[in-house]
């Protein structure tokens, strides 16, 4: 059964309060304080108060036609803004996952779309070589990049709605999206005095337990545990959420659980182009104090006699010390999502590179090579461990 | 560099001689006696023989439109018949994969198509519940099937060039392809005393050694170890067989290695249809004395906003002893293969069911839900367990 209403909910014997927001807890008598003035008595509580999109505060950001996207409802306020006022140019600020997600729709709905990042590529996380091929995709769908660029200021704009003011000069247009990042939303944990963790977002045990005997938290708000790293670390993704609501829920309900974290299993789409990422970078693996190496192979995401052109990029990052996978990342039109997939099951369970390069992984010609560009990239790196 | 004539070969220092029988081999000198009548001396000996393509012995077998599918020479065959004899029908005899491949190919030359098999359903290896859509995919290209029905005998046809008599009545055929398995060549490596394995092909240890000092055997004549069994069986794919090359030019070549072994991963395409497994089925978990236990779900390949009513359907089976995965078959319009693969290298890693149902995957809505098939299908089962 899908429950969507507070009635459904209520059928369930579920109590769900809509437009009710918590102003405060008193942890000493276990009561939440209502907007409304009530106060709810609990046992259990769980804090699940997410994040929030981060906001540029250059002067102008507050102007009608500045956004961000965090749920349905910004997406569809965006969605209704573009229409209503009938833009034709959007600028996204940031080149992380909401940019390149985004800029495929706006493309799509027909707006001229320009993305502004800050350094010298979109998403850090990826090589440089993959970073080409995903300025190639841009590029050929129509997308405008500009890399080392800074927004000053948001002003009214004459021919379009927005002006935006950057250290490199200015651009005219109807909308801006800002996408640079998310921030977990942690007053009410601080406010009861739950100890967050090092990253800032609320420190939990491997059962979402919080410093407090009887509250819980899950999602945004709080840490994970870094299989790789063996670190608690903030990635606010929804699946890691998912799953960190559902232990909590079984250590609630009388049935004790462990989350056995996550290895930083990550992906995108955009236009065409299958990107994905798993464990660490050769940067992040330094800092935790591996000696990384790595490979980086172009390889084909299916038989060669199959092949029309398409190419498929892995790169992996092992410990030189222990010679296992860290990480490892992958792009191209098709297949790429699957190999960080397996890449990501060989993290979760600490394989070494020798292993990862006799996987055995299902062969047909339609789906890959009778070596895998998985077992070939994992093979060129163990002759430099 | 890709070598693909002898002469290339020549200048690596490896000597290829084409179309040269090995008639026998006499250890005691280290000697193979060639088919030109010379002889030539070894150190090592590498028995790479292969498997042959069954021929199901019926009166008629060996008329001229009566194929087997084993090797390029094969295909070229194939192929030319078709197009000098101008063929209308093809009858394919057996239901695994060559029969599966191959009427994707007929059909796409514009021949009638019929598969037929000695058993209720093609491909045994997956679920009914899975063959189902094998078959709505097979009658919604135009190949006909034909469920239990055994070939007696191949004659001359008279409007077409074949008729293929059977148990259940008589087809007209222009030419007929039996797929029905292959057979380890073991001729050569038994003249020399070889050990063979239970399953009648050569035994072989990790290192690729066989029963003989300073000979080696790999591929499609030999055994590999399977990881979830602890068994030696046979399973002539390409891929294994690349694998074990690899290692025993390793041993031969001073470089010590192992083959970790096979989890049984296999996957072929049929049409629009990707279909795979992994692992056991329940039937072979139960004849190594596990307890199994399954659960099968159909999920989206997607995430739902994104679906277009693409069915994903997954079947786990694990052992209620230990919890642990023992196998997994998927099938689906895509990302079936994909999920294979992160159950095979679940099963390489020997991890529980448990583990499976909170392994970190890649999640984006066009790859899948924040909560994979893959999870659902796995907390399903585990709750069986």
């Amino acid at each position: 059964m899908v429950i969507r209403t507070p009635e459904e909910f209520g059928k369930t014997g579920i109590n769900v309060r809509i437009r009710t927001r918590v102003e405060g807890v008193d942890p000493g008598k276990g009561e939440v304080l209502l907007s409304e003035g009530s106060r709810l008595p609990y046992d259990i509580l769980v804090m699940a108060t997410g994040a929030e999109a981060v906001r540029l505060r250059v002067p102008g950001s507050d102007l009608e036609g500045v956004f961000v996207l965090r749920n349905l409802t910004d997406a569809l306020r965006l969605k209704s803004f573009i229409g209503e006022k009938g833009c034709r140019k959007a600028v996204l600020i940031g080149g992380g996952y909401i940019a390149m997600e985004m800029c495929e729709a706006l493309r799509n709905l027909g707006l001229e779309t320009t993305v502004m990042v800050r350094r010298t590529r979109p998403v850090m996380r990826w090589d440089a070589e993959f970073a080409k091929m995903i300025l190639e995709e841009l590029e050929k769908n129509g997308v405008r990049f500009l890399p080392e660029t800074r927004p000053a200021a948001v002003e009214e704009g004459k021919g379009s709605r927005l002006r935006l003011i950057t250290d490199k000069g200015e651009l005219d247009t109807d909308l801006i999206l800002m996408g640079v990042g998310a921030r977990q939303n942690t007053a009410l944990a601080e406010s009861i005095g739950l100890t967050l963790g090092e990253s800032g977002a609320i420190k939990v045990d491997a059962r979402q337990r919080t410093s407090r005997d009887g509250v819980y938290a899950v999602g945004d708000c709080c840490e994970a545990f870094h299989r790789v790293t063996g670190r608690w670390v903030y990635m606010p993704l929804g699946d890691i959420a998912n799953k960190q609501g559902r232990i909590a829920g079984q250590n609630i309900g009388g049935y004790p659980s462990e989350f056995p974290g996550i290895v930083g299993a990550q992906c995108f789409k955009v236009f065409n182009l299958e990107v994905g990422a798993t464990g660490l970078t050769e940067e992040e693996a330094l800092q935790c104090g591996f000696q990384p190496v790595s490979a980086m192979i172009w390889g084909l995401p299916v038989g060669r006699p199959m092949s029309r052109g398409e190419r498929l990029g892995v790169k992996l990052v092992a410990d030189k010390n222990t010679g296992k996978l860290l990480g490892g990342q992958c792009i191209g039109e098709k297949g790429a999502v699957q190999r960080i997939n397996s890449l990501s099951v060989a993290l979760f369970a600490g394989m070494t590179i020798d292993e990862v390069g006799y996987l055995d992984l299902a062969y047909a010609p339609p789906f890959g090579g009778a070596w895998d560009a998985i077992h070939v990239a994992a093979q060129n790196l163990g002759k430099k461990l």
